[in-house]
């Protein structure tokens, strides 16, 4: 069996991957009392009398929403809410098992953005954060930024973020290894939807020295009269030379290219263009912008894409289940950019010197001390920027 | 240590009483890849083709969401939506162990009828049923008939549903052993609320002859100018001679007297007033309308109450968990009114007409066997009356 038909037989064999178990027994009438009426009034009128008790006596402290409306499933689109479930479960298996963090999925039938951030606001009293996950672009971004200012808990957008932080966490790497530093480096960034302008923001903030952001036309540059508003902001931050062209001219004599667009649109003769020692990290799933046997043919240095068949993996998991065991541990109010940084950092610094090489640049899946560590410099990070409660 | 302070300390040495677990496990790559991307996005592509298939591959088919506004929570009132978690927590635990139904507390942060209306809509897609509770009344009746219309998953208020079919079962089995036939008997309802109003509409299902409904004011009847909506319907149903009075008018000459008021509001009198071998079920938490001993020494022939420090406890888990297995069991679209008299009945026949006593009128909380009996008896009524998929 491919892994196609394992999937549907373990979804199937299991109908669905999550269940909602107790921590309690209820075996007598001595459980039944404290568990339920009439002993759980007391828990309700201790929230009643201070609702920040709510993390003491609920499982809020634990519990994270894997919200999606169904738009923007893996690269499969726009599948609407129900066939979106696998999914955002399949996230909640991952948050359990790599973080010990409950996650529940929230499939919504709206595609409405006003609904859809309403909803969330009259669901926050259950969950501790917010994992917003496959919501197309650029309804993501108003999403998340009206909740981040309504909502004291956790707003994370992990196509957004978390590949912004795994991102950032193999450019530290490869930095350490080709001996740059990131205030003398120059990226190209193919890609200028939600996945692309997080990288560039989270990498600005790390004190990159320039970034080139280009889309399927090409450079965003002061001459284009096509963009958005969030490639208007993005470019107001970005090319500051305010270089025009195309994805060919903008990746020449540049350190890094960062592609979150489309198969197989970098040439060699592109990766050659670059400078020396090269940073590549075509992340198209599941084909890359550019092979990675081509890349390195054509003179990259380091190459690290999506896919777990090849060396350099970029993967999410790295980032979001030890980033929200961080913030549920401290309460925190926000993931705020102090508390990314510190998590790719963290990322990165889990291989060790001596451990990092060209094909080695970020920690495996299952390696289960990156939870750990991302955990801990989230939770320092978030009392330190004061995001924390406790 | 009392049940409060047990019960506290319960909530807070386990931070909550649920958890989200996995179903499946994520120890290797292949895991990974099949719970996970790229796996994953075959089951989506399936429901995706054909939306039925989400009870397949996804975890509906045993999801229920235990929903509340926090307005009517216990017997504390309008505690709001974080403060009632604990109930609500406590209601998935109960789903679990004695009917191993997923629950999962939606407590919603807002009191507007059509917010909550809305809500429950846009998460349907994860849920296979809705359980409403402690939602204030007139509020809960606007709110449970708009999404029965609405949505096409089971949509059941136990506050009115639950307490109406467990009732209905302690009069079936009352009725035996006092040797009278429903289509015989009068009832008294005292209190007029959501609880007492289901419990009309269910025995006058069942063939009651007649009930009179009272409320704080007295009987309800074409003389009261001040009646709501809801009780004005139920006056249309009821009441048949248009009885006029107070609840001692009431009582008087009737087999059965049901209490979902206040404490202490029944005297000795009231009670010996009623027809011989009457059955009362002063039911009021957690102090009855009247208590056992003086009901008994007043010449009532069976009692119930809530209480489960007194025989023939009307409670509500002898309902619900087994209600939802059946329900979830056929992938059933509503809960219609033969699942609901099924359900009675199976309570009701779970106890041997050889255990039937005075004292021994419904089943114990704890024995295993009602939930079977009433899921495998709410299952032969979907398929019957039509609600059942599958």
């Amino acid at each position: 069996m491919n892994y196609n038909e394992m999937a549907l037989k373990l979804h199937k064999d299991n109908v669905g991957k999550i269940e909602v178990t107790s921590k309690v027994k209820v075996e007598n009438k001595t459980d039944l009392s404290t568990a339920y009426t009439p002993g759980v009034a007391e828990p309700c009128m201790e929230i009643f009398r201070n609702i920040d008790s709510v993390y003491d006596y609920t499982a809020k402290s634990n519990l994270v929403a894997v919200v999606s409306d169904g738009t923007a499933v893996l690269g499969l689109g726009d599948i609407g809410a129900h066939a979106s479930i696998p999914v955002m479960e399949g996230k909640a298996v991952l948050f359990k098992a790599f973080a010990n963090v409950d996650a529940f999925p929230i499939c919504l039938n709206t595609k409405d953005t006003e609904e859809i951030i309403r909803t969330v606001k009259l669901l926050e009293p259950v969950f501790g954060g917010i994992n917003l996950e496959d919501i197309g672009a650029p309804r993501c971004f108003e999403i998340e930024k009206r909740l981040k200012e309504e909502l004291d808990i956790p707003i994370f957008h992990d196509d957004q973020h978390g590949t912004a932080i795994v991102t950032a966490a193999a450019i530290i790497n490869s930095l350490k290894i080709t001996d740059k530093k990131i205030e003398d480096i120059e990226a190209v960034i193919n890609g200028s939807g939600a996945a692309g302008i997080a990288i560039a923001k989270l990498l600005l903030k790390m004190g990159i020295k320039d970034i080139i952001m280009c889309d399927s036309r090409g450079i965003i540059s002061s001459e284009r009269t096509d963009l958005n508003d969030s490639k208007k902001e993005i470019l107001s931050i970005t090319n500051k030379s305010d270089t025009v062209g195309t994805l060919a001219d903008a990746m020449k004599d540049k350190d890094v290219f960062i592609g979150v667009s489309a198969p197989g649109v970098v040439t060699k003769d592109m990766v050659s263009s670059m400078n020396e020692k090269s940073i590549v990290l075509p992340m198209a799933n599941p084909t890359p912008e550019i092979m990675p046997d081509l890349a390195l043919e054509a003179g990259a240095y380091i190459v690290g894409t999506g896919r777990s068949d090849f060396p350099n993996q970029v993967n999410n998991v790295l980032a979001f289940p030890g980033i929200f065991r961080g913030a549920l541990d401290v309460r925190a109010k926000e993931i705020n950019e102090e508390m990314k940084i510190a998590a790719a950092y963290a990322i990165a610094a889990t291989v060790k010197d001596e451990e990092l090489s060209q094909d080695f640049i970020l920690p495996e899946a299952f390696n289960k001390a990156v939870g750990t560590n991302v955990a801990e410099a989230v939770r320092k990070a978030a009392i330190e920027s004061g995001a924390a409660r406790i």
